[in-house]
């Protein structure tokens, strides 16, 4: 490993923290400012460790696979460890744990709190909350690829540890260009639901904060009851709406941008995500229709539930706890599929699922044709056999650190359903689970040692297990 | 697909199913006698219907992949639906899907029940259902082999579609040879162990429908409250034992024949088997010691209730369910993994575990070692990159079957946790789950619909997957 280069990769990625602390701090000082001095005081550690980072000198100028994991993997775990200081500082949190697991649900966009009275926390630290969540969903190392331009060469292996799911279409050469693009298209992406949110009635804090925590398909609210809490329908739709755009690929937008249609129509996993979005909505409409007396009142929470849940953001307006088993099943299984690839989402993604399910059918074809030899292929291109075996073993260690994490989880006795879910829940950065960390519950009852393997789970699960694994692989594997 | 030969050999199984029934009519005529009728007219349905089958003429003498897995679904599916009629006739049974899935939970080796009062029905049909356990235990198709020398060219397909898991050494040239000597392994490990389940002091009958049931890892029982019932610390470790025994592959039974000794303590799923159980038990223990008062009744109980459920037998002298959460949650991942390939048992069988556990480190060690290609070996031996990746995809199939089955499950409204794992029960062929499937329930509440949803599940987990899928394939796929 390349120590020296990784660290001072690290240390330019906290002086950008540390410029992101600003914004809380204004807000702080707008409104009530109490928690100013939080937002000063991490600045500052933050300002002295990244420029202490920044001195190191190196002579190694390579840059190798591993590294660019490992720098994914500790930005990752520091980015998380200094989010946590304004939390710290505030005093509104029992623990540093606590902190720990509120910044790690931040900036894995996944939403899920420790915390019992959202409502009481002063406004600089709930902006930062949501605001931790627009930070993550482009990726931390996106930014700092779009914005530190002598980095060439090695940018191509940072995006490759760093980019969410298999991807189908070649990233355009000039990858500084495309990283740029998608991030004014995210900006204007937020911008614009920010101003919707605010037409629709909502103060201009919540919408910007509600904005946040939508485009980084995080969930994190300012509210006790999430976005129910508003009861503005008009503001649920667009939210509703929004939760599915960020959940899907940005080279769509992208292709849109170039005005290229026909790749957007053809895209196999947007149909495939359309598709499974359109059907969970009808039979949990159905579903559910009794207990909201009509269907159109079934139909607003279904969708909003659906698209909160598949798009991994994990907002609520209704108690799905309540729901009957089969809608409960529906969302348990969206939890673990996720959205597309190349979102803010988190999750299986779906293009994996379908890569699988087309490999199964060539499988089974293979028993009538047993000399065929027919690749997989997506959206009209072969896919190479090994990212196919890839995605069978993603598959498997997707299920393998869940099932090790729900063993650990249930050491300390919750119930088989809340465990289960609050894993799901945090490897697939969604936030809210079932049982006790039900869109009304929180995660405050966990024990340290729980919170600390959940927050594992949603660093894992963001940056799609090997990055994270790399850090705690033994040194045998690495001198051979 | 060749019909009329895959017809005519299911006519030559039926007739041995014809057979069989000779056991339990002549049980029930040394018992009680009330029942002998049901068997009677099974029997000579039977024998017509397999007559006419073999009076069907082939020309085409081809007998293809395709084909055999075409015969080992069916025969599954024929041999269950046939093996229903005792049970139909005897008036025991509320409707002829009971028992459909009562017979399906026989031959599939699960032995979920859907009987409320199992004590008391005659000893002729309990006598069927335990023995239906060890004629479905080493495969119905296995069992042909051995018996039609005929057939020789075709065994070797048939094999394949029947047989348990990757296997990774290679079958001995004459399959018929091999058949035979397993069966006799088989035969004699039974009788031995009722042998010893007579010597506790369990009654004749008693120590001979169980040793049916422990051989054919399938777990139904004579008693309400299954082996309890018997409260004989002998018997239950006894049982404890050959249930791991029966876990194991026959291979390496095979192996100890041949004093071929270093086989067998090179085998790295025995090894991975006998950690797995020992952790387990362990863990159980310790867990559990406050709810039984002390270490010797923890180990009693955890010890056989580990080797029940990862042998995949489901017998219980315990109801877990009252156990704390990571109990169960280790008891769900056995029922998930399942025993070793080429046993009596079911489940995802630990080599497959293995193999994409060994896959993981590799991919893992290739982030440091780009150039490196390091194939998949198992005992010593290299594993080819198609199997590995099937085996990615078989670990997808499995959940993917799963999901669709507990969505169908969940229709009726039962608790997440029952609907969950009745269908991982049904699927890894164990019997009893959690909650309303748990050790003292049943599956007797279940609607019609799910009941043959979980029949299916467990026809396509004893299977695993491709015979039964080939069943419901469209003709597109078979005629292209």
């Amino acid at each position: 490993m390349n120590y020296r280069l990784i660290f001072k990769l690290i240390g330019n990625v906290l002086k950008i923290e540390a410029l992101f602390m600003i914004f809380p701090l204004l807000v702080s000082l707008v409104y009530d400012g109490g928690d100013s001095y939080a937002f000063i005081w991490s600045f500052l550690i933050l300002a002295v460790i990244s420029l202490l980072l920044d001195r190191l000198k190196y002579k190694d100028r390579n840059f190798r696979t591993r590294d660019a994991f490992a720098v994914a993997g500790f930005v990752w775990l520091l980015f998380s460890l200094f989010g946590a200081l304004p939390f710290y500082f505030s005093g509104c949190f029992d623990s540093f744990t606590d902190c720990i697991f509120e910044s790690v649900s931040g900036f894995t966009t996944t939403g899920s709190s420790i915390l019992t009275n959202i409502e009481a926390l002063p406004k600089g630290i709930l902006f930062w909350r949501s605001f931790s969540h627009w930070i993550g969903g482009m990726g931390v190392l996106m930014f700092m690829m779009a914005v530190m331009p002598s980095m060439n060469a090695s940018s191509v292996n940072l995006l490759r540890a760093e980019s969410t799911g298999p991807s189908p279409e070649k990233i355009v050469p000039k990858i500084q260009e495309m990283a740029k693009i998608m991030y004014l298209i995210y900006l204007a992406m937020t911008v614009l639901l920010m101003i919707l949110l605010y037409i629709t009635g909502l103060p201009v804090y919540d919408s910007v904060v509600n904005a946040f925590s939508t485009a980084g398909t995080g969930g994190f609210s300012i509210m006790n009851t999430s976005i129910g809490a508003y009861d503005n329908i008009a503001a649920e739709i667009i939210i509703t709406i929004f939760m599915f755009l960020f959940g899907i690929s940005f080279t769509l937008y992208f292709f849109l941008l170039g005005r290229n249609f026909i790749k957007i129509i053809r895209d196999s996993e947007l149909k495939f995500y359309l598709g499974t979005v359109v059907t969970a909505i009808l039979i949990i409409t159905v579903d559910i229709s009794r207990m909201y007396g009509g269907v159109a009142e079934a139909l607003r929470h279904s969708s909003f539930q659906v698209s909160s849940i598949i798009s991994t953001t994990g907002f609520s307006t209704a108690d799905f706890n309540l729901w009957p088993t089969l809608s409960q099943i529906i969302l348990i299984m969206l939890m673990i599929t996720g959205c597309c690839a190349g979102s803010t989402g988190g999750g299986m993604k779906l293009i994996r699922i379908l890569l699988l399910l087309k490999l199964a059918k060539i499988e089974l074809g293979k028993i009538f044709h047993p000399g065929s030899v027919k690749p997989v292929s997506m959206n009209g291109k072969k896919i190479n056999n090994d990212l196919v075996s890839k995605t069978g073993l993603y598959f498997f260690i997707y299920f393998a650190i869940s099932f090790v994490s729900i063993l650990l989880i249930s050491i300390e006795g919750k119930d088989i359903v809340s465990s289960v879910t609050a894993v799901i829940a945090s490897i697939s950065n969604i936030g809210p689970g079932l049982g006790m960390v039900g869109p009304t519950g929180n995660y405050a009852s966990f024990t340290s040692f729980s919170k600390i393997v959940l927050s594992f789970c949603m660093i894992a699960g963001r940056l799609e297990f090997f990055p994270i694994l790399i850090l705690f692989t033994p040194s045998v594997l690495r001198k051979r």
